[in-house]
């Protein structure tokens, strides 16, 4: 929720709306709600409650799902360039969280409408204004990481098929095809029962295999590893300019030439009168 | 033991205490006598010896018992401005921990007595002053985290109500109900048999599951690795800064500049002198 | 590809494949034909479309393989010291995995054949600046890791020769000859069952080999943690030194240095108009 | 092998015997038969061999044996001030090596004897300098981890005393003993089979019992990541102190100040001259 510079008077009602929605009660009464729809769908998950209370917990969820709405079309309302509104990506997640709730309302995906609902507790994270903070960082590291994902694709690709071509008859569980290939070499990587579970069974009947799971171990735990180290770098870098432009601001080195600026027009200055003595004693 | 500057006279009984407990040798008999008790609770996990001296054991029990509360009684009396003494929390562990063992006494929570006295090994570190700034130091940067917390047991707590909604049926010892799908969760973030123990068994009975699985991992990990860049990046500032100051207080900077005004100050003579001579010159 | 600055006239043949190389679309199109080439090998793995579409694989192959014969050509033509071709190991990594598919296409080896189509895939990486880049980046980082690398290979021999001569009878799948101990120690030093797999069936046999293995992970995992941080460190180091460098070039020292050497030549200037005055005084 | 000042003169015994052992001819002779010994204890892991040709193997071990001790005989007498020699752990590694192939050889403790004849591929560390400065400073990051290990080991002892208590019944192939559960926990902390294998089947019988299992994960962890921690800021720290000292060697500051004192001595000579020039005035 950010500040809006350009409220309306207060007797109208956009003007009203404004002063309710960029109140700090506002957003403290939005996560009080949001708390209420996670203890919900959190107690629907026993079936003896969810059995015996459905009525309830199906009005309570309309209840919190206008509520929800009302928030958002007040919000909507009180942003005054009507653009902006969209302009931040966490309103669209907002709204299209609430909006696909009424979507599904009436249809019979009941299971997409309940982890709508759960998704609603996410909202969390676009409300207090910290959390959002801290999402946006994480995210923004993502692009930078760009091109080692890419790398790590065209080797998560390439073992994969010939992880299909080698093992298919041997081990059909786990490279059967591209896909289950590509989430075994998932869990390989993460060096889950990568040995004891993938590749002792196939190494039982094709010794020549440990290569293939060797390599692919080394090449993508070395990947990751960078991955996480220009991360680290790159934070550690940022922090380090930070300390540098703040220091900047109160430079001594500034000071001294300031200094040396003026002791060089004093000497300009004797220069001037030495020149008019020099007259003096030549006439 | 923080040093008391506000020592009474030696000759008052309330002094003599002070000087026994801010010896050098108090810490050292307390660390031995919590060296004995963790040799006690050792031999005692062993049901022969435990069977054979079981009352040996229950004497030498509280008889340290006896010790540690002296102790405590000690450092309380030793401590000047009364108060002072619960402003310390590991004044309040060493007293909780002590106090506990005497309510308990009489009880028949044979358990939770002896874990009592495991526990006891613990004020090792309020004692030894090192371990106690080291757990400071490591208690210290938790509340750092904080927002990356909140945001974890979102994420859990989220992923948590989905995977009961969705595998509560096929894997009921896995996501039978909301806290064993946390405890399952906790596992699945250390990557302990992720993909043996708990996925490969659910997408053999439902195909659709394993985004659930990678997705929960790539988030849970990134965040977890975050958490870890956030605490290195902070600490290698803070060392970082901790040098700046240093530097700082030997500036050659400041040198140079206190130079460069004496050469202003003689500057400013020439420029007088030079006055004189120009109005010698004139006349 | 290297921008080449020797272009011959562009009337010429040699000038006209110049021309088309260095073009911006020239390695568009490869990237293209690469991708191509990556969706081919994964649909070549589904046996029903291998099958079905055996022969239309094979020639769809054959015009890739040509294509990027001709391209490796068309690059050996521009090149214009001959000889620069061969400086660059991705000019070799992408001749030898177009002549190798060249060598074997009248072959029986339909495996190493079909693994070489794969591999060309990695060829995206020899055509994408940025990907090559981030290679050679991750690679000069295994140098400086030599005197780590031959320290673990020492530490991994020895320990296999330990265990092989102890647990050889005991668990012959785990040590029963040197190379299955170089594979298991690998496996634990990745810590995947370690325990459950590798360590407790001997450990029920020979209480004794718990050392064996405690030792090896604490050994294991300290040197490859240090292997990390050497690479962070050196990372973080390098970047610093980046910084450093970076802000010397605007240095403000050297601008407060040429301002006192201007300085002291305006005060030479006053002294040698000092000294005349003085003649003059004493005439 | 540190270089040596005080030669003898080599028409001595003990120079000539000093010449060879500096030679750079030396190291790599017995770095060869250092490996020649490594690929003869390789051999003997496989029976084939080591049954076929186990005189042959004798005896090169027994050659290799006197080479080594003639190799440590020269160097100790080479080493002048014969109280140096045993500074150096290294050489007191070397010595008790081979020392220890000399005592055994005749006994029947043949395993003993094998192991002592592959940790003589450990002296290659001691033989290659770069390596030796590895392990040597891999080594010297221990004791500034001391506290941290301490805590470590109070943590493992209070949970494998507690988990012993608890669970020597319900488990006792893991927490039978005090010894099995501190195994068992140095398991969890590597996170192997922690959930599956340790706490699962405990889990089953004693639900209180995943507290336990989390506390002791989320502790240990934390300790053993910022010991990582403490060593990687303290690594980057002592490179980054390095860099100021090289960069303070230098230094544009000090230069800038020498100018000044120069300038300011000219301006001295320019007071000079002009009070001179005043008193002819005055004149």
């Amino acid at each position: 929720m950010e500040k809006q510079n350009n409220l309306l008077p207060p007797n109208t009602l956009i003007g009203t709306i404004q002063r309710i929605v960029f109140h700090r009660a506002f957003s403290s009464t939005i996560i009080f709600f949001i708390l209420i729809n996670a203890l919900l769908v959190g107690l629907e998950t026993y079936p003896v409650l969810s059995q015996s209370y459905y009525e309830w917990f199906h009005i309570a969820d309309m209840i919190l799902l206008w509520i929800f709405t009302i928030e958002i079309a007040m919000r909507f309302i009180a942003t005054m360039p009507k653009r902006n509104f969209f302009k931040s990506s966490w309103n669209w997640f907002d709204f299209i969280i609430v909006a696909a709730g009424h979507l599904f309302v009436g249809a019979h995906f009941i299971t997409v409408l309940r982890i709508l609902r759960v998704l609603r507790v996410l909202r969390a994270i676009s409300v207090i204004p910290s959390l959002r903070r801290l999402v946006d960082a994480l995210l923004l590291t993502i692009p930078a990481l760009g091109n080692i994902l890419i790398l790590m694709s065209i080797i998560f690709y390439i073992f994969a098929v010939i992880g299909t071509m080698l093992f298919a008859q041997i081990a059909p569980e786990y490279f059967g095809n591209l896909q289950l290939s590509l989430l075994t070499l998932f869990q390989v990587v993460t060096l889950e029962s990568w040995a004891s579970g993938v590749m002792r069974p196939i190494f039982a009947e094709a010794w020549w295999s440990w290569p293939y799971f060797v390599v692919f171990i080394l090449v993508g735990t070395f990947i990751v590893f960078n991955l996480f180290i220009g991360v680290i770098v790159s934070n550690v870098e940022k922090a380090n300019q930070d300390d540098i432009k703040e220091s900047e601001g109160t430079s001594d080195e500034d000071e001294t030439r300031v200094e040396i600026q003026a002791l060089r027009k004093e000497v300009a200055d004797l220069k001037k009168l030495l020149k008019e003595i020099h007259q003096q004693g030549k006439i």
